[in-house]
């Protein structure tokens, strides 16, 4: 009998890398290849960067609550944020679509107006895609494409002992978006007559369902001349989003609890639900904030820019990836991110 | 009430066209967006070529018939035959796929195994994609990169009143081929102890399983320093395709249907099925073949390459678009394509 190993065995990125690990890059052209946020590929002098991102119906997102015209926008914005997670300027997307019949035109249109919505903010050009039925479900493919100088792109294997670990903007908030969206949506299934109090979600439900990438800091960096030794975007969660720094990086890191950015509001939401508000920023994901590691003498450029938070620094990778609490005690790091396949 | 607009009344590419239509391209870069078969964009000199196809199981292929293995090659060719039919030549690709749990990693690996002999094969770099569980079914969707000099790719809508309509190699195999495996599959469902007799039919369910891009063509128009007028591959019929070329080049055009290429075992399934090879050739889909146009000037270049037909010509557009039968009546052509959304 044929062998048979489960996916769950392996994990998402575990998958990846297996089914990857034997690739030899054939053209002179493929300058960075699977695993990172994008690959690069070299045209005479500028470089093409380029990222897929797959959203599934009743996987990624689930329209009960998703408005589709914030569906379009966000599936654009995560790849983009891909494209600047390789410190790059996103330019063209293209997006295949399957839907079931069971999606009017109208429905269509309003997914493509959050499209649209996103290609102006971000000034990036829709080029092509594919149209296709599905049996079941909406499924969007986006493939994003950036420019970048061959000097300036930034990988995530590239940091160095002692780099500063650093964030933009506030983390946990769309993860609890996520519970309070899904609370309500069982309340409603249950009672249907009972009206939802958004007012005071609003934040958290606004960073799920509608994420911006973090066009300002990728030009913050260029206008401070401000080079990351390693970067990657949070789509996981920053616990699993370090350990693959560290893990690429060759290194170990330590991270103070205490310097974790988390919203006010984010903290409030987390209180109604019982939750712990740096547990939901570690593992909750889909934040979309950037994580930078940046050499210490950069440290002085850092401190102009409010949206960006030092969380600790790079170690040796024998001193493990460690968190001190607010209490003062030291704990590893996991990934606990969502984990696509694991099993329920 | 809100309007619902079935997305049928459409079709699917009066959808990508209605969804499309308000485009305007913002970044210089954007040489050629939504419309053809990939989208161009500029890289100082060069030409970056991208397409994109979403293949979905249960409505592009049906694992019953398809082995992974074959199906992973066939997600990469249909991706690269789209750069062919720019008279780019491909370099890279990205590859996202969603599966449910059904699939086990060695499943998945023979489904990879697939995608590498087309990357060997193709001389392209599989440098990116995104893998994710999904609640039912297999997804792949593909994305090719290409290259291109400004002066050498070829669109769809440049084509020239008088030119000769080309395509290459033979038509309507791969769509005999699927009618043959559907059949198998009705019968092994009904009386699973018949064993099917593939040995007939070998060459239609090849060019179903397993097709190929048309590589010796564009390397053919480069050695005889050939640029078509215009260009496209044919996935969904030859009627359809040479619609679009028609459509787009705002011309008409006349076909001759004894110039139609089909291959002797191509007819013999015909007959075995009580099928009109032509209506097969026309409407069949699948082949990966390329339609192209090439001005009268060229035509004795063309004779150089026996694998090339000339199918007919491109008139005004007032005169329709017409086919000339072996019996000397003219018909209208119509598209008669796999239509996606057509309700069954």
């Amino acid at each position: 009998m044929a062998e048979r190993t489960e996916i769950s065995t392996l994990g998402e990125f575990g998958l990846i890398e297996h089914l990857t690990r034997n690739i030899e890059l054939q053209n002179a052209s493929s300058i960075l290849g699977v695993g990172d946020d994008a690959a690069i590929i070299d045209h005479f002098g500028k470089q093409t960067v380029i990222t897929t991102d797959l959203l599934l119906e009743g996987v990624h997102f689930d329209l009960a609550y998703t408005p589709l015209k914030h569906l379009g926008y966000k599936a654009v914005v995560v790849n983009i944020s891909d494209i600047y997670a390789m410190n790059a300027i996103p330019t063209q997307i293209t997006v295949s679509m399957g839907m079931s019949n069971r999606f009017s035109v109208e429905a269509l249109e309003e997914l493509y107006e959050g499209i649209f919505a996103a290609c102006r903010k971000y000034e990036v050009d829709l080029v092509g895609g594919d149209t296709s039925s599905s049996q079941k479900g909406l499924i969007i493919s986006v493939t994003a494409i950036g420019e970048v100088s061959p000097d300036k792109y930034v990988r995530r294997s590239t940091a160095k002992k002692g780099d500063l670990i650093c964030c933009s903007g506030d983390l946990g908030a769309a993860y609890l978006g996520l519970v309070f969206l899904e609370r309500e949506k069982r309340i409603f299934l249950e009672s249907p007559q009972v009206k939802p109090d958004l007012e005071g979600e609003k934040y958290v439900i606004g960073r799920l369902l509608k994420p911006e990438a973090r066009k300002d800091i990728i030009e913050f960096f260029g206008d401070a001349e401000l080079v990351p030794t390693a970067m990657m975007d949070i789509s996981d969660g920053l616990s699993s989003e370090i350990l693959h720094i560290c893990k690429q990086s060759g290194l170990g890191c330590v991270l103070y609890e205490e310097k974790i950015p988390i919203a006010e509001d984010t903290r409030s939401a987390a209180f109604k639900f019982e939750l712990d508000p740096t547990a939901c920023a570690l593992s909750g994901g889909e934040d979309y904030e950037l994580l930078f590691t940046v050499a210490q003498p950069d440290h002085e450029k850092l401190v102009l820019n409010e949206q960006i938070s030092i969380l600790g620094y790079l170690g040796e990778a024998e001193k493990g990836k460690k968190i001190i609490t607010k209490g003062g005690n030291t704990f590893d790091i996991t990934a606990q991110g969502w984990n696509a396949f694991e099993q329920t």
